[in-house]
């Protein structure tokens, strides 16, 4: 089912491999200002070309093919398609004999017996999150308030860079570390200064990863501020449901958890409960933030906050094992072409695009 | 939003401190034999009485309303009522000016304004798991395979007792212990011999915060076996995506994780990759499970393996500081009544329950 | 599936022979008054004892299980209860065997194969209808605007009692024709004179019919005065599409048009057409309303205007030739009890209660 | 809501004037044979050209953009886009300042506000059954029975050409009667001697409409055969309420009735009921089939037989009357272009799409 959403839908079309990937977006309101300048940024943030992620050039711009009338949104859907320039192919009979460990390879081909498309993985592509991108592009347009999502972990070492939520264009190493691939995508290149030394650890951690032909996995937390209370729709579409829900539709999640997480099931009551502090104006709201903003399923007027834990990336350069099903025996397998080191460097974008989607539609039904 | 699921739907009504509460079941097949007993088990694992519990009583007999006729389904919906014989009143209007720390008194109140019913709290009770734990039986009823959860932690200490996965009785302990509890379900008392002796750390924990007015936490983790692979419907329907979900609505979940988890972003991919191992018959599967079963979304054929983490539980005996929203200022809050120590001990029935479901749905879909 | 609407959502359960039958409401208001009261006059007119009615005596009395509190409801999912004093038993082997003509026997006996429960018409029984009749009574409270369904025919003979729109009373006759009933129902009675000459023809047909042990058939027009214009989401949510949806779903529904319906397909566009004349303060509006106030199905502003064709009631007191599928030889058939002559008498408020409920959830969408 | 369907999903996008328009597709079994030549005779019976409809060249190539491999569908979801050569502009100021009466040009102005997109009348278009006609190719492959719309009236007057149900092709003159279109659509061209005299008054009747700048509405009937028993899911997925959403979906219909239909209103019990008749093998079916299949909303082995009223072309060539709201006054309106006179001619593959659609849907859930 590649539809997610009660009022404001999102729904996704296309394979990787194919001549085009996209989406439909139900629920829109009309009169949002949008050009396809508007995607830019997250389309850059999630795009490959940064340090650990892999070298591969796409050309990801968007094609509007309806709902917007000059410049603006009418209420009616909105499509917005990507056509496929670097369609791949070739590899993936391989893939289909010798499924690459940790892929969807062997679970697709179960699931969709001998008519399944190998070329590009078929649905099960990363390349969806792009789409995906894009609707947040747009239901953060919906929404009044700020949702962002940044690096928290790679590979075990935390990142820093000074403030709780750092800019993901910081993930960029300075030139004088990877020089190569600043040319290749120079805009956000940053100056040495501000790089902060303390994140030297994962920067040394992606280098030695690289050079092993092996991968990293990462956290990635994500902040809602100045979010409204009274969202959510309990028994069954609590806040949390939705966002776990969408976030684990993306490629590669193991894990979620809102507030103090896992930390709670060790935490006594008289730890974790969060007494009401007062505001200053005969109002008062919980500080500690365990919650993660949300009680009972619905926002209660802090920051929502929760993290996900992405696992390393599948495609990793040196030799594997699997096994080679056409034959019936065990085989090595050398995964040819480029690939992230660490693919969660690009996944905030995707975060925050699934997270705004969800409360667009909270707000809606609202 | 109280309904859940695309053909096997499960559909939630009542309040706890209304006349009654139940679940509407849509998709099941018809001849299944049912009767009021195949209930009793997954009822009695998830009621109060055991150790750590709380103390009430509720006397939880299901009335089948429809669907079943001579004792089997006859594949129109199937409702199951729950009369409320022990509707609580009289405390809620104090937890409507002086909110619950940690429960969803405030949030409800900003939701529903001034037509919130406070009595009982609502539609956020966790009684409504109740009817959850009913739908599962008739789930588990329409699946070949078996689900199975289990607490593998309590306030941080591990609880063994044997095996992996151990059954929900084994949490109760000896008579040496709590006598008088177990009188009260004597039919799920264990010969002194079968509770492990390293055990004690996590029961030592549960008196000590017993004794102190406070609660804990724990964590369960969900085994099914023997699950066919190619189940789960990418992009939005994966399998990861949909359990997450049904558990996330469960009141007091603060994080879910597959296989690996938040422990698979601290490691490699050559450590994250599971290699297809050959089965003996030209076959072959991953072994490690650090994808939990799941890979693309879709079942791989290795058993499905998650993890839940459960907050404390949020009433507590101790005085508790608090806001009293009607007149403007910081006020102590001593919650009346018998409450859950740790009301995670009570969860393993709701998290299968949940779990059935889903995969009663994907099987459907499939 | 059981379930209807997006966001106001009505979800139906039991079964005419049960425990009970009901329905749950999601998407309701906080804030509006409720009461049994409320619903009386819906379930009476909807309720048998009428002329042309069959004489069976229900005794409907709804209860709240749950969404309203202190006589408002509070916005969480509002569950209502018949319970079954009535529950019928004995004929439906009977029934099993030799399927009455015009019924749903045979083809529930096809669907739900061996475990089709026969005994009063399972989940396809007319009395489902009560329940939508009171989710009607909460649809029109969201409602700023009046939904009115009545008679227009009985067996090919016009109803007109003065108005275009007769109260559904009206169709009671006097004491001097069915003294009994009108002891029955002495609330309803009319004084002689109000009873219209010109309505002779139908009561006289209904009577007729009736000493024949025959049944008449009838039609039902809906009409939506002051609705707001701007009501519907194209594509596949138009007004149209969704009460038609909903209409088509009450038992014994043969046809539903909108506007000049089926005599459109015999006008030329110029006579169709509907010039939008002056409302003089600069505005202009359709006024021969030959579309039924949708346009691209949208309400245009316009009354929305729709007709609905209902079958002769099935079950006749004349003997029938049908088939025992039992003993594969034809069969003579008498169906026992009582039984409407013409079960349209009974679905004004039917009809009603469907076009609000779908109204509430556009009126939400919008 | 673009969307249609619970398994077997459908979803449109695009708009009339810009890009392109297409359909996503859900549910679509893995294997099924397909290419663009399966889509040409459906297209080619929706497109214009034919005698009594716009004379205005469409090039409607479907692109496969996804779910199809090697010529098999994948079980991926299915992507067809068909890109808008002949984007319209340039008029549609006009219709928003004096909108055409019988059009949507007023309600979307409403609905979207100043953002409302006029070119092309957005996503009220026509244009958007073309999407649903390729999704109905794909449909009829997922059943094993024949769905066949065909026109039984034209502005009142009976279209018969021999068999109850005529092939659409015959819907096209002979060339000695409108020459000039036949040499635009060739291969549609039959010859004379298959053109029935007693089809003469509704060409007639056609070619007057059009001499005089009118349009004519018509009748399409659709029959269903072999479909198997036991499809349908009430209470509230009935086979009329899913077949009837759809159909209201299309624009331009004013009524739907099945079997009798409108007739069954004025029938007596003892007429209308079908008696069970022996089909020689010890089982029985209904004969009369005035139910049209179809009983308790769900198909009894007779063919589902329903009748669709489409309203006159709204519009036509002669001067209207409407409102110009710009400038608050009556204006005289001439509606610039070509147009079907007669669009009922058009809509046969699409009242059988919508058809197909939902039956594939009832199969797939059963």
């Amino acid at each position: 089912m590649n539809t997610f959403g009660r009022v404001f839908r999102v729904s996704l079309f296309g394979e990787s491999h194919g001549r085009g990937i996209g989406v439909v977006i139900d629920g829109v309101r009309p009169g949002l200002p949008l050009s396809v300048n508007d995607f830019k940024t997250d389309i850059r943030r999630r795009a490959p070309g940064a340090y650990g992620t892999t070298e591969r050039r796409e050309d990801d711009i968007p094609e509007i093919l309806s709902g917007v009338y000059k410049g603006h949104t009418t209420g009616a859907p909105l499509t917005i398609l990507f056509v496929n320039n670097d369609t791949e192919s070739g590899d993936y009979q391989l893939f289909k004999d010798t499924p690459r460990p940790g892929h969807a390879d062997f679970t697709a081909s179960v699931k969709y017996l001998d008519f399944n498309d190998p070329a590009g993985s078929g649905h099960f592509s990363g390349r969806l999150t792009l789409p995906i991108v894009a609707a947040g592009v747009v239901a953060k347009k919906m929404l009044s308030f700020d949702v962002r999502a940044s690096l928290k972990e790679i590979g075990g070492f935390p990142v820093h860079s000074g403030s709780s939520v750092i800019p993901s264009s910081s993930v960029i190493p300075s030139s004088s570390v990877i020089p190569s691939e600043v040319e290749e995508s120079p805009e956000e290149a940053l100056p040495d200064g501000s790089i902060e030394e303390k994140d030297a650890s994962w920067k040394e951690a992606l280098a030695k990863a690289k050079a092993a032909g092996d991968s990293l996995g990462g956290i990635v937390e994500c902040v809602v501020k100045d979010v409204p209370p009274g969202l959510g729709e309990p028994f069954f579409d609590s806040v949390e449901a939705l966002v776990s829900h969408a976030i684990f539709s993306i490629p590669g999640v193991r894990g979620v958890e809102f507030g103090d997480g896992f930390k709670a099931a060790r935490m006594k009551g008289s730890e974790h409960n969060d007494p009401f502090t007062p505001t200053g104006n005969g109002w008062a709201k919980p500080v500690k933030n365990g919650a993660g903003g949300i009680n009972g399923g619905i926002t209660n007027g802090c920051d929502i906050v929760f993290r996900v834990a992405f696992k390393p990336t599948s495609s990793i350069a040196r030799r594997q094992e699997t096994f080679n099903f056409a034959e019936g025996r065990l085989a090595g397998l050398e995964i040819p072409g480029r690939h992230d080191v660490c693919f969660a460097l690009r996944t905030p974008p995707i975060v925050e695009a699934m997270t705004a989607i969800v409360l667009a539609d909270l707000t809606l039904l609202q």
